[in-house]
Formats: C-alpha cells, sequence, structure tokens
C-alpha cells in the first residue's frame, strides 16, 4: 500500500473523519506548505510526551502543576469537577468561573465495570480536607452516568462541609458538555444550584 | 502557545475541519496508540517527498510512471481526461473504466488568468500525436470552466482523427466528480457520447 492510501486509511480514523473526508485532507496535505506539514507532523508525534496530567487537577498540561493550578488569580477555594480533560476549555471560555478544577477521568458506570476506584474522587476528597474549599460545582454532563455520579459526590462531600452546587439544566439533557456553546455554558455556570440531600 | 493548542490550531486548517472538530481530533491524538500516531505523523511529513506526478499522465505516484501508465492489462487507446488527479480514483473504483488517464491540473479560467498554456495540453496532444490513441473520454467537471475547456479540447483533438466524448450526465450539474458516488459516475461512463462539431 502506497503512502498516500496509508495517510487517508490512518486520518480515516480520527473521529468524525469518514474515507471521503480523509481523502480531501490528504490531497489537501500534499499540497499544503512544507513548514505546516512538518509542525502538523511534528506536534502529532511528540503530543503524548509532551503532555501528561497534572498532578493536582488532572487537567493535561506540559508543565506540573497546569498554568491553571498555578494561576494565584483564580480562586482556589472554588473548585470545578469535570469528567474529562477537555470540558475544561469550554467552562474557562466563557469567562464566567473563576475557580480551578478537579478532573474525575470518567463517571460512575456499574455495567461497565467502572466504580468510585477507578475515578479521581479520592483525590478530589484529599483536595477538601486539605481546607480552604468553600464550594465545588459538580459539571459533569447532564446523562444518567453524570447525574448519578454527581450525586455520589454530594454524599462523599457531605461531611465536610462544603457547599456542593451542580451545573444548572441549560444544556440540553442527553447531551454532552464538550459540544455545548459558550452562551448555554455562561448560563447554566450562573443559575448552578446548591444540592443537600433530604 | 502550547503543543495541544498549536495542533488543534494546524488540524483546523484542514479542508472541512472546523476548531470543535479539530479538538475532537486532538485530544483523540492525545489517547491514540502510539504506533498509530507515529505512522500518522510520518505519513503526513513525507508525503510530499515521497509522491511525485507522473511523467506520463500527471497523476500523483510514487514511482514513475505510475501503476496505471505501466499496467499492461488496461487499454492505451483509451484516455480519461480529468481535472485533477484525485478524479482519477473514483474513477478506477467504478470499475467501468479499463483506459488510462491525463491529468489537465486545472480547468480554462480565463477570469482568474489561467488559459491552455498553464493546463497539460501540450502533453495530451504529444500522446495523441504519438498514435494509437483510439478515443478521448473528456471527464472535466459539469461546470461551467469544466464544460469550456472540454469544448476547447475538442477543437484541438478534431484534427487528430480521435473519437472524443464527454462524460454522460447524471453528475448533478455543477457538482464535483470527486465527491460523485460510484453507481452515479458509472452510469456516466456507460451512457457517454462522442462530441462532434457542427
Amino acid at each position: 500500500m502506497n503512502t498516500l492510501e496509508s495517510l487517508i486509511g490512518n486520518l480515516s480514523k480520527l473521529p468524525g473523519i469518514g474515507r471521503k473526508s480523509a481523502t480531501r485532507m490528504a490531497y489537501h496535505l500534499l499540497n499544503a506548505d512544507r513548514g505546516y506539514t512538518e509542525a502538523l507532523a511534528d506536534q502529532i508525534r511528540f503530543l503524548r510526551d509532551r503532555i501528561k496530567s497534572c498532578s493536582v487537577c488532572g487537567n493535561y498540561t506540559e508543565e506540573d502543576p497546569c498554568a491553571l493550578c498555578q494561576d494565584p488569580k483564580r480562586d482556589h477555594s472554588l473548585i470545578c469537577v469535570v469528567e474529562q480533560p477537555q470540558d475544561i476549555t469550554p467552562i474557562v471560555g466563557t469567562h464566567e468561573y473563576t475557580g480551578v478544577f478537579h478532573v474525575l477521568k470518567g463517571v460512575l458506570a456499574p455495567l461497565d465495570g467502572i466504580g468510585p476506584d477507578d475515578l479521581t474522587i479520592d483525590a478530589l476528597l484529599e483536595r477538601v480536607k486539605q481546607g480552604g474549599v468553600q464550594e465545588i460545582i459538580l459539571a459533569t454532563n447532564p446523562t444518567v452516568e453524570g447525574d448519578t455520579t454527581a450525586l455520589y459526590l454530594v454524599k462523599q462531600l457531605q461531611k465536610f462541609g462544603v457547599t456542593v452546587s451542580r451545573l444548572a439544566s441549560g444544556i440540553p439533557v442527553g447531551g454532552d458538555l464538550e459540544y455545548a456553546d459558550r452562551l448555554t455554558l455562561a448560563r447554566s455556570l450562573q443559575a448552578r444550584r446548591e444540592i443537600s440531600l433530604p
């Protein structure tokens, strides 16, 4: 198989890319500026070596702790809990949130065998135990798993006397936080509501 | 700017890829198998070095002449004239066409300053002059420029006594041959009609 065919095959493995899009991309690359293709190739090759998990919040970062955790202007008494690192960028992009983050690296999914120990829940509780945290915003996706995980976290966080809130609905139920538009996300941050168990 | 941001920026320059798709692709690459990312990076980096134009037909190829021009099973008395190298693969894919190709590398577009000398028309006439060619199928896109170019080629080819035909309509007018489905392309090959000037 030749280089062009192999490239098309590999590009079509990317999410959302079918064979025709991959072909179009490959022919585009064939005529693209050499500096561009070399930069792109390097970025793809070295991405995984350069990018690590932040030891504090679990965000993807090139320096540890990450820029958000190191930022003295951010409110470190406010932690927003998200499922995945890619959920952080859209929340920061709203300019509505000034706190820090905690990445769960998944959601509770008993049917898939994913329990509390597979997530970074212990690390979150540890951050709260160290003190100084006033509010935890649960920003898991508004799906069955995301809601279940949020409820589980409320139970775990209750004893520490911190305020626990959940992103307001506004994000279409069943949708994915990663793809929400900026305005919807900003509104759901403003309208967040405290959760307490009966 | 960090590697992830740069990668997202570069991926979003690809045709048909917006910022959200690029972000999704970048996060996918971050978690992808290392063998895969290295192969993809190499293919992007070395694509332009490995792939040349065929000196006979102008197709993209790693060996010169290209596999199609070298194939003794193909009918070398039948030449299909296309605008771009990427038009060849869908035509070969129909299994309806057994001849060889000629890539014009564009279409006549006087308003954009593209005249006959900017295309590979001389090379096509040279191939015909060398003899052995019985039919030329003009497979430029059914657009104003593609039709104009086809008409120009008919005039040029007339004196050589070869049959000149045009892909039958069936491809939606104003559309792009590169994205036609296999069946439509196969039908338009079967129903091709000889063109002669009044």
